[in-house]
């Protein structure tokens, strides 16, 4: 079996050579002729296609260790990025075989498991992130995230650049928040899931969040490319909650569509490392993705993948309840949609931010547009006049 | 204290705005005015400077979690890159406060530490990747390596895509590698590191590193980015050998000037985490580099820095011995240069292209040209025809 990778190519070379060059640089060869090549030759990567821009790669199985996702990386997205014949190149897609796939536990909580916790089955869920995304304590934090679950949100989160500052330290967080989650809970019967920001060197990341579980965090959080996909990995097998999965600096190299790494390659990779729930881009917002490459991620996230649970694909950044319905158009009903400032920045405040986010997805499953729910939910009313401003 | 962070953007905002938009994505602000801004304002980041394409931002030091390398991304390095309002953003420096840079142990092993156990102190190391890149078996690859430390090597190293594959079991590996090493050393005298590449997943990287170096292994091997830094962070304090620090996958986020990360904040952060040798382009290569990135990459790793030891930048890919004034000229006496194919395509092989590398580097060290040199150094003379052909 053979790992395929695609790749969109600019060069001046005719489409197939710079093909062999990738298929050189990535397994046997080098720029130069070397002694015993032909050892090494049942190895060799074969260029299957190349056309236009677009060249694909069979690498033999062989080559990649299975289990060891950066020695992946280092195969299908390695030096490639640096050679001088090329003058852009993007992984847009990997295939990987049965064996690689299957090397790898995937999400011990998936999307069935996620909605079983929160008793929510017919719907998108609604999330929000803590606003001001730093700066609050352990306080305020908690105060901030029961006005969200009281407006009908399903998930919490904390920003992606809290972790343990001194000004709010993990431990007095979830303890505080989780306190008033389940006041919030006794209260009206909803549940949430709170999905404390873990993100820490290797060393560090499982005691953090067997420290947050054990103080009753039901959700931990990672930011996957500046702590590795291994840190999925560790926390998926070593805690018994979901995983959401923040994708921050990844605008380093998605944002060019024509050079770089697709958010595609990435889903599947944070798939196999165990991911619950994983930021995909959005259909609309202020960081809105690429529609093609949102759909791709969407149906990689979800898709029979031999065996391993589906992952929730999540819309953030910049999203309000005016951009609900595109984003659910695109992602459909198993999805996560999540707003910050779209919740909190809502003239009545934080609940009423969040039930309006939670009447703009109602209106959706109604099949009725916002507008017109608008018209009989004064909380959807106020966000769609308010920021059509 | 603060953390200040260069930034090149383009947009169409005056760039007084797109660097107040980053500074508020990154600290404390969101697109939409949100209750408790006040709450939060003692860590809201500001604009030091925004003139032409270049913005200063300034993070209040109380904003990142000491100690955690992933964190600082996210903040320096996270969602700016997917504002709408840039068009490109490119993090090109990082300034970090004391307290940041001292809550790092450093390398364990920098460059001081690294020429004592070789003996070799006054010129660069020679070293080379063992080529073909994959496919040598343990037996093959110790016989290689042999070679080329009879031909006057510093440093053999794996291929960044070789670590565990059942054609080449790393444990076979090192001592089949080691052992030839050590009789080359009987015979020669020549002291030589061997970087094994240990790079694997967070919960299997020091178990690994260790059982190498029990093996024998003198030096580790890790490839940062598709791995994580805290990776080489638990190395530096796990073992007790130097680490060699590839950084394949970089070109997706680096090649594009104006887009993406430099890797000037990478060296800093690699010297902090502990690398002793870290691939920093070269000047003249298949993959060359910027040459003012590559200065900058070199300063940080050698200039006094609150104690931390110094780090090798290290110049590889594409390099043969009419490569290396150039790559020695920018670099100076304390680096690596690294020849793969430019060492095993010797047209007599590799011995004499260990020999033809070191012998362009005596040349450079005796400040005469590599053409004077190679008339009297056959290896030589034989590899400038060779590749000038």
């Amino acid at each position: 079996m053979e790992v395929i990778a695609k790749y969109y190519v600019e060069t001046d070379l005719p489409i197939e050579k710079a093909a062999e060059a990738i298929a050189a640089e990535q397994s046997t060869g080098t720029w130069t002729e070397v002694e015993r090549e032909r050892l090494a030759s049942d190895l060799a990567a074969r260029v299957v296609r190349a056309e236009g821009n677009f060249a694909y790669v069979a690498f033999p199985e062989e080559l990649f260790e299975a289990g060891n996702i950066p020695q992946y990386l280092s195969v299908v997205a390695g030096n490639l990025f640096g050679l001088g014949a090329l003058k852009k190149v993007r992984l847009l897609d990997v295939i990987f075989p049965q064996r690689l796939v299957e090397a790898h536990r995937g999400p011990r909580f998936g999307i069935k498991e996620a909605r079983k916790i929160l008793g929510v089955f017919d719907r998108p869920l609604v999330g929000t992130i803590i606003k001001p995304k730093v700066g609050l304590s352990p306080k305020d934090t908690a105060e901030v995230a029961g006005q969200a679950v009281r407006g009908g949100l399903d998930l919490i989160k904390d920003d992606e650049t809290l972790t343990d500052q001194s000004f709010c330290p993990i431990d007095e967080r979830v303890e505080a928040v989780m306190a008033e989650l389940s006041k919030v809970e006794d209260e009206t019967g909803k549940k949430a899931f709170y999905a404390v920001n873990v993100t820490s060197g290797a060393e560090e990341i499982l005691e953090r969040a067997e420290e947050v579980v054990g103080r009753g965090a039901n959700m931990v959080m990672v930011d996957v490319l500046t702590t590795g996909f291994s840190a999925v990995e560790v926390l998926a097998r070593g805690v018994k909650v979901p995983i959401h999965v923040h994708r921050t600096m990844h605008g380093a190299f998605t944002r060019d569509r024509r050079h770089g790494i697709s958010m595609l390659p990435i889903s599947r990779l944070v798939r196999m490392a165990g991911g619950t729930n994983l930021h995909t881009g959005s259909y609309l917002g202020k960081m809105a993705g690429d529609r093609e490459e949102n759909d791709s991620c969407r149906d990689a996230l979800r898709e029979e993948w031999y065996g391993l649970r589906p992952v929730f694909p999540v819309a953030s950044g910049g999203v309000h309840p005016g951009m609900v319905r595109p984003n659910l158009d695109g992602y459909g009903t198993d999805c996560i949609i999540q707003a910050g400032g779209g919740v909190h920045g809502h003239p009545s405040g934080t609940t009423a931010g969040a039930t309006a986010m939670v009447q703009a997805v109602e209106a959706w499953v109604a099949g009725v547009t916002t507008e017109e729910y608008a018209r009989s939910h004064k909380e959807l009313d106020a966000a769609l006049k308010f920021w059509s401003r």
